[in-house]
């Protein structure tokens, strides 16, 4: 087993997907632990430390990579397998942010009033108990959450010749917020340009569903990640896996859009990979899907449909790749142990 | 305790919130034992049933109802308690609808393509195994899903003199098809009309969110409800509390604006009913909502968004009036058995 | 040529389309002389009335009428030609309205941001020069703007058993603010009701595309119709003619679905009524189509799309029944003057 | 006066705002004769040439360009004023394109439904008689309609590090396919990168509002502008300006928030160009813009919102740098007859 440990240096960050150099060449099987830095470019560390004082836009969501997959053309499947998510600090941070979220006006959807306050709230992060501590910043409440600990930003370069802001969810993956982005999660990903691409970042220590205020629980984060190649076949839209599910996801405006996409997709899925007749698999995602919302705030809104394995005909998901990325893990795992 | 049986006579449903007499006088703490019809008014029983031939429009989705509810008034607000909810029927239907459901064209998303094939799937509800069977209409693939019921259709009449198609989900109920309308919960309404007019309707033995074909696995149902009235306060949009949650509604078009609806309630009921300033309520739902799409195909789609009770600060909806009503469906069981 | 005329007195204003008992009995081929209030129902005089305190909801956008169409029955198609639309008043009003407009949240936009301020503009109606003259509340501004009338809001009672609040545009007509709804137009609503139970109101002086404030140059209007039934023919959405070009509308949320619904309404309309075959029907209205946008604040939005009828081949809109209107406009006008 | 002529060599052109090597320095006050390709790279020339056989995906929408402006930082604007668009060809091409366009689904806009049929129409355009002919594909019918030429793409590298298909409009231009790109029209971008590198194509001979079918009456085009630069001055989305007009646009999607930063920005326009306070400027707007929709197809809506200057306050539009633009337009044209 190939393991590559890699921890950006400043200044080595990529924030865009596409039009960046690779920080390093792995190959299908690897094992990457990798470091990734929160979305503030770790500059929100106090409730003085408001971003519009210090972030310097566009540097907001740094990503760690992109890593050149060898072998990759485009036409095939990228799958990131994820080991493990872990907080990489004790601390955690949220904020609102002037004119973004998803219950105030914004750039893309203006309006002629006033922002919203912008704070700040640093949450405790207790990785024995598994939870994160709010506290109330104009109320004299506290409240501990569950560590459900995902990462919001995965994908690879676009095609079109596109380089896309960190922000943005699209076909290529990139900003979709879906707390579906755990640890034990295979995600898939078209592979558009040679070599892939492929970056991630973006950890939360957990977020509602739908990011509402357009912040999660903001942390770096120690990631381990196992990557594959499925080779001559393409994937549309990102998909994700795990031991329950398959998953489609969408990423458009307006909402109604990316279900559309995320559900047509999963139509799509089953019908093709599991033998039902496309109008028979409409029916059964129609009473089975289960459709978290990820994010309402970003310059594309995102959905996932989730549809139970027990409830779909025999089959298996990209040749039962996940079993073998599974079985990478678990070597992996034993041997850190 | 006062118990009113009602079903229905031929000619005796209601298709429309307002604009239409009660049928029946009620009290506040007052116990309904109620039959609805399913959405297709009885007359989808076999594959050969298409809605196109069978249904009349717009005599689709009949309501049971409407009861006048003594002393309700506008500015008040009606609680309806679901103390249980059972299919009436050994078997359910679902269809497709030609230019009707989420992942086609329709009368108001119109294209010039054609139609998606119109299909019924009769289910098989086993009421013991609490089951219902799926079978494939053109693949040979039958499958077991848990039978979970609820009622798509719960509303008063409207404001503003309105009378709205019991096909319409809005700010007075109606069609929200939301699989939280389960036996259990406790459904809140504003009152808009003197007597409160509710109606119930659309039984569903499970659907899957979004209900993306249009149609869920539809049946009659047989329910019990018990109501109550709290005077003096208005619900602006309907909202729903169970065991572990509270839970706000919006229905809208663009599917964001459902989304901004329910989450923009659930912040200023956690702020005005649990203490928090405003802001921590809005970071609070950003990183705890579960915010389970209900439909994306009637004329507004429809979006919940729930708080779990542990993460909120010490206090009760609506004055506790729930224990109230747990009570009297708990009086009422332990006398039927 | 039958002449009615008819004045509501305080108390007879329509508030619904739909739900509402006919105040007149009316003939195809009858002229009506028409007043109506202005959507505030003349409450807003000075820059004191302040809609949030005179008006007492939902007691807003009055309309004159319904009126009973002798012989109309579900199925036909009414039509409505403008024969005038004057101003009744000297002045006329515009205001802002608490979270209601385009450019602010509103009650199905919301967020959780403070309202714009509310203020109220009175404008001079010049109706010999043909201006309303605009004087800047917070500036030290005036403009003299061309007087331009038409009504915001025409409509039938809709189908379904629906009673809708005359803010609405929808299939029925309603509050549609289009600009096109000026003299010489000719309405064509499909009948859903026996007698069509049509109503006018909501006269504007003029209003930009859009109308992003939410209020046009609100003015009391007198006008004079004159009607006609095409029986046996139904109309889907509204539709309008003029002069020069055949028009189609829209009215829905998103706003792209308003677009596709008049767009499909036009191609739809060529290929069946001129005999283009419907692809290349798409394809001449992707070139010729003028598309103004209605409004961008009512619950539905609104579009037209325009026919220019120099561009389309030979032949005539419902079998030429608007050149017999305009012979009994110019009757009407001659026997007038 | 510097006159520039440039046509792009086979394999010159840009298929990206942004991420492209600039084929030419230019400085401001140049004049530059272009020759752009049509959207089809030249590849649609008969009825058998259609879009899905004889285009090679990403490489559609070619650009002519970019051109890096010596002195162009990020903050200033660039105005490009258009002296002269000419179709370069005796014919021009429309089509259908699979699940591309606003009356049917798409990739974003997905559904089950089977594409509608694909189509070529060969256009012929008279530059003397100022028209261009449509012939029915599937009817016997011929219609001449105006030739109205104008560029669909028009942009700058975007900010963010982002390159964007040339079919994107976005706030840095690119593919808002408004008719009011017109020659005589001034056009103000914000600079994003060193250099604006700037780039036109897309050339249509007319397009209907909204652009239906998704392509309009596609032509190479002869193009002469004349650009220059307004130091430390931003301009946050695309501006137009003629002789008649102030022209915002926006560019998203819903369609209803494409109209909000269109108007939006036409507000604060007025307000902070015209010394209109703006709640003034948003009732000015209100009763006077009008706001025709540019495309409805790409993957941004763009409206455009116009506010004509004779209902405006005394004032200038970016210190009047159009006038100085049209002078130097006059000295070109005087000269070249």
């Amino acid at each position: 087993m190939n393991v590559i440990s890699y921890r950006p240096e400043p200044g080595e960050f990529a924030w865009t997907f596409g039009g960046v150099k690779p920080v390093r060449m792995v190959r299908p099987g690897d094992v990457l632990e990798l470091w990734t830095e929160d979305c503030f470019a770790g500059k929100v560390r106090t409730p003085e430390d408001l971003v519009s004082r210090v972030i310097d836009f566009p540097f907001v969501n740094p990503q760690t990579g992109p890593f050149y997959v060898e072998g990759a053309e485009p036409g095939d499947t990228l799958a990131i397998h994820f080991i493990s998510i872990e907080p990489a600090r004790d601390w955690a941070a949220s904020t609102t942010v002037p004119l973004f979220g998803a219950l105030t006006s914004t750039a893309h959807t203006p309006t002629l009033q006033d922002a919203l306050p912008e704070i700040v709230w640093i949450y405790e992060v207790d990785k024995i108990k598994r939870t994160v501590t709010m506290h109330g910043a104009r109320s004299d409440y506290s409240v501990e959450l569950p560590l459900d600990p995902m990462h919001g930003t995965v994908g690879v370069a676009p095609g079109a010749m596109e380089a896309r802001s960190c922000l943005v969810p699209d076909a290529h993956g990139g900003n979709m917020d879906t707390p579906e982005m755990r640890a034990g999660v295979t995600c898939y990903l078209g592979v558009n340009v040679e070599g892939a691409l492929f970056s991630i970042g973006d950890g939360h220590c957990r977020q509602g569903e739908g990011e509402s205020c357009g912040v999660a629980v903001e942390s770096a984060m120690n990631s381990v990640i196992v990557i594959d190649l499925i080779k001559g076949r393409f994937t549309e839209w990102p998909r994700l896996e795990n031991d329950d599910s398959i998953i489609s996801t969408g990423s458009a405006r307006p909402l109604e859009d990316a279900f559309r996409i995320a559900h047509v997709d999963l139509v799509n899925w089953i019908s093709a990979g599991y033998g039902l007749d496309r109008i028979d698999a409409y029916q059964l995602v129609a009473q089975i899907a289960e459709s978290p919302v990820a994010n309402v705030c970003d310059p594309n809104y995102t959905f996932v449909a989730k549809a139970a394995k027990r409830y779909l005909p025999r089959g298996e998901a990209y040749g039962g790749i996940r079993e073998e990325l599974k079985e990478l893990a678990a070597a992996y795992s034993s041997e850190r142990n």
